[in-house]
C-alpha cells in the first residue's frame, strides 16, 4: 500500500499476510472447480498453492516507488520469479511446475488464470484486504461468491452466468477502491516524495557525499543492477531491505545539509507534504511555472533543484480491460460471452475505457 | 420483501424494523446538517421524524400484489396519508407539519428531500436491511458516510463532491437490489401467483362461492373500494389486514374444488412454482402458445383458465432517474451538477436508461 | 425463537435457514475431523447430514407452547423421529445411519455427539443465528473456530487444548443469550400467554363453543394424542401446521364473546401484554395475591379465570452441565479433561450451578 | 501491541488511530451522558477529548520493553504528561483542564473516570481495535451499548442494570485478549528478546565498543535518563524515537561480532525465536538447569552469556479488580453494586482473582 497510510492510518498491513490470504482463497477455489468435475492433480494443486503463496516476493519495499529509482528496469515479476529458482535449486524442482505456471506457460490455461487474470486470487485477496485495513467499504467484495461461480470452459477460466452481478460488483470495487486508495492524491504525492528522495540521495552517493545507510540500500543506491547482473548474491541482499532501510534512511537525512534531500525528507517525516491538485484535464503549464518561479526564487534554488517540489503528472486507470485478458461469462445455453457484453447494461464498457487524471504539486505556503 | 423468502429463506424481517431503521437515519442526517450550520427547527426535526417513521403505514400485507388485487386504484401513499390525517385529528393538529413534509409540500425543499428523493433515508435503510436479510453483499451499502456527506445548497439536499463515489456505489448497489432480489426471477413468480390466487379467489367469491376467509380480508374481496369510498371505519378494517390473513387463506384454499384456485394455492404453500424464463428481449409468442395449449389440453381447460398457469409480462427497472428528481453533487467550487455528469466516467448515464426484462411462464412438468 | 420478535423485532428468522446452517457447520466438522485423520465414511458423512437437517423437524409452531397444550406428552425429538422414519420408509431404508446417528446410539460415539452434546452444530448454528437476527452481538460465538479445534480422542468428541477460550467464550454467549433473549422477560410473558390462549380455547371448544380455527390446528384441540396414537395420518396433519394457523387464530379470537379468550388475544395482538417481574428470589406471594383480587373483583370472574391473568412461576439455566455431557479438552500431554477443570479459573465452575429465576405477572393498569 | 504480529501477522496498526478511536468514543460517551441530564461544560468536553487525545503521548516504540530497558524508572505515563504540560505552555494554558482530568484530579470525578477506570474509553478502544486487526473474535466487545448504558451516580461514572450483561461480557473478553494475544507465549518470548538485545547492547557500547545506531537511540542507550533529568531537550529526543530506530538497530546488529547481540538480533529476524512453555505452576528449576548447561557448553560461554538465550519468569492478570476501582451498577431500585455482586453467578468473582503463569525459555535444537 506504500504511502496510503498518510491517508488511511489503519493501513499498515504487509505482503505477508496477502500471500497467506491468496493462498486461501486459491484451496477454496481448487475445491470448487474440483466440484465441479474439473480435473486438477494433486501435483497441480501444489503448483498452485506454491506459485500463489511467492507471487508477491520479489516486491521490495515501497515498490512502486523503488521500480522507478532504485531496481529501475528490474520488475518485481522478474525477481519473484529469480526467488522462485534459486528455491527450485535448493529443493531440487520441485518447484518447476509452480513456476512454469507462475510464468503462465503451463499447458492448463485455467490454473495460470487463478494466478494471474482479471480475476485472479492476488486481486481477490487485496481488494478485500486493503478495504478492510483502510476502512473504504466500497471495495468490500464478495469474494466467497465469485469463488463459488468460477468454472472452465475449453479450457478457460469463466464465471458462471448467475455471478455476473458479482464481477460487475468486483470490478466497480476495483474502480473504486483506484480512485479512493490506490491512486488517492495524497498517497500519490507522499510516493512522488519518496521516488524523489531516493533519487536525489542517490545523485548525492555518487557526488561522494557520505549519507548513513544500511549497507544493502546503500549497495542498490551505488550500483545500477540490470536484470543480467542479478545474480544470487545481490538477490540475497536484495532479500535484506525492508521498509524500516527505506524509512530509517528519511528520518537520518533530514539532518543533512543537502537543502532539497533535507527538506522532502521532513516533508514526510512530519506529514507536511507538497499541495496537490488532482484534475480530469491536463494542467494549466502557466500557473505551474508561477509556483515554480515563486519556490526557486524564494530559496535561491536552481532549475533542477526546484523541480524536486514542483512538478506535474499523470496517473490513468482501466478498471477493466477485455483486450488484455477477458472475463468470459458462461452462459445458460453452454456459450462464451465478454462479460463486458454479457452485461444487461453500458456502463461495463464505459469501466473498459481508460481513466487519466492529471497531477501538479507544489509547496504549501509555510505556517 | 413480499414472496423474496422463496429464494432468500432468512428474508422474513417486517415493515415495522425498517420504518425504526429510516427513524434512526433521520435522526443521524439530522445531527449531520445541524452540525453544518443547517438550521431545523426543533418542530421540523419533530416532522422529520414523525414523516418518516410512517411514511411505509400505508402498506398492506404483500403490498405490490394486492395494489393489482385488492385496493386496487388506491396507492399505499395515500393509505398511509390516511392513517396519518387520522393520528393528526386525535394528536390535534400536532402531525400538521409531518404531514406537509411527507407530501413534499413543506417550504424546506430539502426537508422533504430527507422523506422522499433518490437520496432519502428510506431507501437508504431498506437497501442495507434487505442486504443483511438476505445475505446479497453487493447491497451492503455505506450509509454512514453517505449521511456525512449530506449538505445543502439552494434550498437543496446535495452530496458533497468528495462523497461522489460512495453515491455511485449506492446507486449501483439499488441496481444489484433489483436484479438479485427486488425482481428476482423466483420472487416474480411467486408475486404473479399470489396476484391469480387472489384475483381467482375474487371471482369464485361474487359467483357465489363460500371461502373460508378472515372478515377483513374477505371485505376487500367482496368490495371494490375507491379512494373516495375510504372512511375511516374502512381505514380500520385495512389495519387488521396482514400477512398471517393471507397465507391463512391460501393454506385453506389448498382444498377448495375450483382446480385453478387449489392449484395455485399448492404451489405456493409446497414452493413447486411455475417455471419462469427471464429474457433481455421480447418472449417468443408461437413457444409459449406452445405451453398454453399442452397444459389446456392435459387439464381440459377453458383458455381464461389456462392463462392463470401460462403468461408473459415484462418487468423494468432504472436505478437513477435524473429527470425525475436528481441528485446533485456539491463541487468544491461550490457549485451544482447532477451526480451522472459529475462521475468520471459515463456508467451514470448508463445506469439512467431503463432496463426491461421480458419474462415467461409455465407450469413445470410433474413428476 | 417464538415470540421473541415482540423484543427484537429482527427475530423473524424461521427454523428453516437453521436446518440448512446446521448441516453447512456439519459438512465443515466432517472436513476439519477428516483432515485430522479421523475416519468417517461416505456413509456415516451423508448419515451425519441427513440428521442434522431433520433434527428439528419436529417442531411444531411456537413449539415450547405447544408442547404444554396440544401435543402434551410427545416431544419434539420424538416427532422428529417419526417423520425421519416415515422418510426412511419412502427411501427404503436410506435413512437408517441417520436414525441411528439421530438416536445417540451409533457405534461412533463421536458422530453421535456432532449432532446432539454440549458442542453439537445444532447449538453452534443457533446461538450465532439468534445474535444475528436479534443484534444482541454478545451470542456472536467464533464458530469457524471452535469447529477447527475438534477432535476424537478414544473415541469421543473433544477440543483441542489451545482451544479453550473459544469454549469459555460459547458456554458464556450461551449463557448470555439465555437471559438476554430466550429467557427475557417480555418474550417469557409472551409466551405464557400463548399457552394460556390455548389451553382457554381447548377448554371452550370442549364445552362445545365453535370457534374459527384452521381443520389442523382444531384436530389437535380437540384431541389429545399420546405418543401411541401419533400414527403416519396424524403425523400429516401435524405437518401442516405452523405460525400462521395459530397467529390467524388468536387474531379470530379476539372477537370472541369469551372474556378471557379475547382479553389474551388482544394482549398479544395489540402488544400490551401483562406486566412482568423477575427476580433472583421465589415470589412474594402476598403482593401477588393483592393483584389476583384486584383484577378479579375488578372484572367480575371466577378464580379460574382470574388465575388466565395473574400468576407466577419460575425459570431456569445452566450454561454448562458436566454431569450430563461433559466438554473434553485434549491436553498438550494427551489426556483429557473436563473444560471446567482445565480453565485456569473457577468460573466454569461456576457456570456450572443452576440459576433460577421467578417471576411474576399481572395486568397492567388500563390506560 | 508489541511484537504480537510475530503471531497475528495482521496486528501492525499504530497507536495513532488508537487515539483518534479513543477520541470518538469520548465523544459519544459525552453525548449520551448529556442526553441522561449530566452536566458536561464545553470546557469540560474539550478538556476530556484533549485527555484521551493525548494519554498515550508518552508511549516510546516497543513500551514495555523499553520501559526495562531504556527509559527505566520512567513511566510512560509520565513521559505523556510531560508532552501534555510541554503544549500547554506552547498554547497558553488552554490544556490545563485536560492535564487535570488526565491526573486524576478534577473534581468531577466521573469525568476522570472516562480517561481512566476500568471501563475508560480507553480499554474500550484498544480491546476491540486489537480484537479487529488480530482476528482474535472473542475481544470483540459491543461498546456502542456499554457507551449508551453509562450514567453517573453520587458523582462516579457506573452503569444501569440492564447493561449488566455487556460489562461481564467487556470484562471476559478483556480476560480473553490477556491470554490469546497480550500474554501469548510467542509474543512474550519475543519480547524477553527484545529486552535482552536492548540490555546487551547497553553492555556493549558501555565497554566502548561502535554499534551502528540512530542518534536518538544511542543518547538513550549511553544516558540513564532519571525523571528529574527528563528537560524539554530531552524529552524533544525521546520524540524522535520510533519503531524504525529499534527495528533498524536490530537488522544492523546481526552482523556484530559479539555472539549473543548478533544471536538474539538474528532470532527476531528470522522469526526463530527462542522455544518457550508457559504453565499454571512454578517452573522446574532442575530442568531449566540442564538446557543451560547444555547451551553454556555447546556455545563456550559464560553463566551471564548463557542467561541471555535460558531463563524462566512469571507472567499475571486480573481481568477485574474490584479494589482499585470498581465498576458500580445502579440498580432499578436506584442503589449501587459492585458488578461482581450484582451478577447472578459467581464468576466475576473468579475473575477478581489474579491469575499467575509461569515460563521458561531456552534455545530451539538447530536444524
Amino acid at each position: 500500500m506504500g504511502l496510503s497510510y498518510l491517508v488511511y492510518p489503519g493501513a499498515h498491513h504487509t505482503r505477508f499476510p496477502h500471500a497467506l490470504g491468496s493462498m486461501h482463497l486459491m484451496q477454496q477455489s481448487i475445491q470448487v472447480l474440483k466440484f465441479k468435475g474439473v480435473e486438477i492433480t494433486k501435483a497441480e494443486e501444489e503448483g498452485l498453492l506454491c506459485a500463489i503463496l511467492l507471487h508477491d516476493i520479489g516486491h521490495g519495499p515501497f515498490s512502486h516507488a523503488m521500480e522507478h529509482s532504485i531496481v529501475e528496469g528490474v520488475s518485481h515479476e522478474y525477481i519473484s520469479l529469480m526467488f522462485m529458482e534459486q528455491l527450485n535449486r535448493k529443493y531440487k524442482g520441485k518447484l518447476s511446475l509452480a513456476i512454469s505456471i507462475f510464468k503462465g506457460q503451463y499447458s492448463k490455461k485455467y490454473l495460470n488464470q487463478l494466478v494471474s487474470s482479471q480475476l485472479d486470487m492476488d486481486r481477490m485477496d487485496y481488494l478485500k484486504r486493503d478495504s478492510f485495513y483502510t476502512g473504504v467499504a466500497e471495495g468490500n467484495i464478495n469474494s466467497e461468491r465469485l469463488l463459488t461461480m468460477l468454472h472452465v470452459y475449453n479450457g478457460e477460466l469463466v464465471v458462471e452466468e448467475k455471478g455476473i452481478y458479482s464481477v460487475e460488483k468486483f470490478l466497480m470495487a476495483r474502480r473504486f477502491m483506484y480512485w479512493q486508495v490506490y491512486l488517492h492524491k495524497t498517497g500519490l504525492v507522499g510516493e512522488q516524495l519518496l521516488i524523489r528522495i531516493l533519487k536525489r540521495a542517490k545523485e548525492l552517493l555518487l557526488a561522494g557525499e557520505k549519507l548513513p545507510c544500511s549497507s544493502a540500500l546503500r549497495f542498490f543506491m551505488e550500483n545500477k543492477i540490470s536484470k543480467e547482473e542479478f545474480t544470487p548474491a545481490i538477490l540475497d541482499q536484495f532479500a535484506k531491505l525492508d521498509d524500516v532501510d527505506i524509512m530509517w534512511a528519511i528520518k537520518s537525512w533530514q539532518d543533512q545539509s543537502d537543502f532539497v534531500l533535507s527538506r522532502l525528507c521532513k516533508m514526510i517525516v512530519n506529514r507536511r507534504l507538497l499541495h496537490v491538485k488532482l484534475k480530469n484535464k491536463p494542467i494549466n503549464q502557466e500557473r505551474l511555472q508561477k509556483h515554480f518561479l515563486k519556490f526557486k526564487k524564494e530559496h535561491n534554488l536552481t532549475d533542477e533543484e526546484t523541480a524536486y517540489f514542483v512538478f506535474s503528472g499523470e496517473t490513468h486507470n482501466q478498471a477493466y480491460n477485455a483486450e488484455y485478458q477477458h472475463i468470459g461469462i458462461l452462459r445458460a445455453n453452454g456459450k462464451i460471452m465478454d462479460v463486458a457484453k454479457a452485461s444487461d447494461q453500458q456502463y461495463l464498457k464505459a469501466l473498459s475505457k481508460m481513466v487519466v487524471k492529471y497531477y501538479m504539486c507544489y509547496p504549501k505556503v509555510a505556517v
